[in-house]
């Protein structure tokens, strides 16, 4: 069997880790047939439009997506993607590295981001010269498809359960709803849960990130939680994450385009490779999956090491020595 | 000249830690009447109202409010709150102390949240069963308030400028009303800025903190960074934070109930007479603000210490120590 595969390098680093990570999937034993598509800023400036209709239905038809990362036109690039993979749910694991400095070594938490609506729906409008307005929008079905994937991943991952992250104190209908349809399905599934407000979750990851470790929460929240592990773990440097759809999916590391040191080939492939690792794990080969993680893993205890993580290996030597240790 | 205080001790350590910073501040030589009023858990209990008119009434029509902390009924007691003394602006210092275990002890931030809007603006709707909204208002005149305010107080307090945090890339309307406007104050009063997303904030908070001095930001962001912040210098046990309106404004230490530790006499009463010096320095007492941090200050370095601090000394013995030190 065949995998359609489409690859969207998009700005900057993304044109340099997304063909390592289309390289290491090239090493295993599985079909994948590749096709690329552009997305970003440079593609905005040349043809107007940051998303290309061929892009969005590459994306759309494809079994799953590589993204890399866009710059200035991230939000019209990544939003409609998700939605062409008809993602429902944010994987985003973040997870510190031995031999990696972060801030909280202990971290191992992995966010289950609503990937549709809240404040993401964007209904907005500004009514007069002083006054916008936002809809966000939960519905009892988005939050049941999330909560249902929750208590999968649980399950297939040997969890204890999962905390539900929410503002229920404030937003009562609507992370009311959200917070009451995932503990309704937490409960018909026999998954234990508990539930934190999530301001109190930000205070309390930074003190005891341990105390953590699958976190169920509405789209803004996934994206500034996320965030912020992401930070106590060292940076967006190493982290992956999926986009998943019940058909589909889209992988992409969580670092942006570090415009920094683009184009100088020493961008850290790790994050869009364990991202690659994400992708053959959903398309069900959990051993491929597996294995890439751990040839990553090594790689980062024992290098070679790119700049950002003290080394002075290029993005090519790394790959390689992942590649050599599949 | 009289300054009419009211004085809202609230549940658990609330109604140990209000009366410490009342101590505090009746050792100054400043002309206070302090009136008491109920609110809170045991209130609502008691008389079905966590907020009895009285108390809303005693906050709006006195010169400043002491707040101690609510339990399960704390955002009907501290919104209302907010809105009897026509805040707009919640100030949040997030500082590392010496001598105090920090994550980051180099942190040393002060947010200046928007108080009135954003999500906690409240209109939200059930639409159908599967549908629940929640209208998120941003205006104009509400950003404008906050950002002369945020000219003043960097001007004041001979900051550089301040960073406003937004996430714009996605709300485009009301969060690029928000942060164009204040953009906009901040050039007209010629204060430098720069921008960062909320998300990306939570990262490098993490990362480099001492990169942040003044945060301005939207109601919820600074609800979730502020408290972001608070765990980076080791809990919210030492954070105090001022509501402030044109004529009003109301103290409160960030921390909640502690009901572990309810009733012990073991509170710490650090963050609630820091407070207190916010409050009397918005009456315009800058001497007797500053007296009162540096003798928390010193006292914190030097002892007694409460347990939460691996001390062994109670409230008493820690106000005294404060008191003495005046
Ligand atoms: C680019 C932006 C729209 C996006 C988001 O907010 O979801 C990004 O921050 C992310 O988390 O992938
Ligand atoms: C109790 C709650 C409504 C409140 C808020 O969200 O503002 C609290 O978290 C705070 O930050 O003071």
């Amino acid at each position: 069997m065949t995998h359609e595969i489409a690859v969207i390098p998009g700005d900057g680093i993304g044109q340099e880790v997304t063909p390592a990570a289309v390289e290491v999937l090239e090493t295993l034993e599985i079909d994948f047939e590749f096709r690329e598509g552009d997305a970003g800023d440079a593609v905005q400036e040349e043809t107007g439009e940051a998303l290309p209709d061929e892009t969005y239905e590459l994306a759309a038809s494809a079994d799953a997506t590589l993204f890399g990362a866009a710059g200035e036109t991230a939000a019209d690039v990544i939003l409609p993607l998700r939605e062409a993979v008809d993602s429902f749910v944010n994987v985003r694991p973040a997870k510190a590295y031995p031999g990696i400095d972060a801030v909280r070594p202990e971290t191992n938490l992995v966010f289950l981001r609503e990937n549709t609506e809240g404040v993401y729906s964007g209904h907005e409008d500004r009514l007069t010269d002083d006054v916008a307005t936002l809809t966000r929008v939960v519905t009892e079905s988005a939050s049941r498809q999330l909560a249902e994937f929750a208590c999968e991943y649980v399950e297939d991952n040997d969890y204890d359960g999962f905390t539900t992250v929410h503002k229920a104190n404030v937003m009562r209908e609507t992370d009311g709803l959200f917070r009451d349809t995932v503990a309704d399905v937490a409960d018909e599934n026999g998954v234990e849960t508990d539930e934190v407000l999530m301001d109190a979750f930000a205070t309390h990851v930074c003190l005891e990130p341990d105390n953590f470790d699958v976190v169920v929460c509405p789209n803004l929240a996934g994206d500034v939680l996320s965030d912020l592990a992401a930070g106590l773990v060292g940076g967006l440097g190493l982290l992956p994450s999926a986009n998943v759809g019940p058909d589909r999916g889209l992988f992409e590391p969580v670092h942006g385009t570090a415009p920094d040191i683009a184009g100088e080939g020493v961008a850290n492939p790790a994050a869009a490779i364990i991202s690659a690792a994400m992708l053959v794990e959903y398309l069900g080969y959990d051993e491929d999956g597996a294995a890439i993680r751990e040839a990553v893993e090594t790689t980062l205890e024992e290098g070679p090491r790119t700049p950002d993580l003290g080394g002075d290996a290029s993005t090519d030597d790394v790959t390689e020595a992942i590649v050599d240790r599949l």
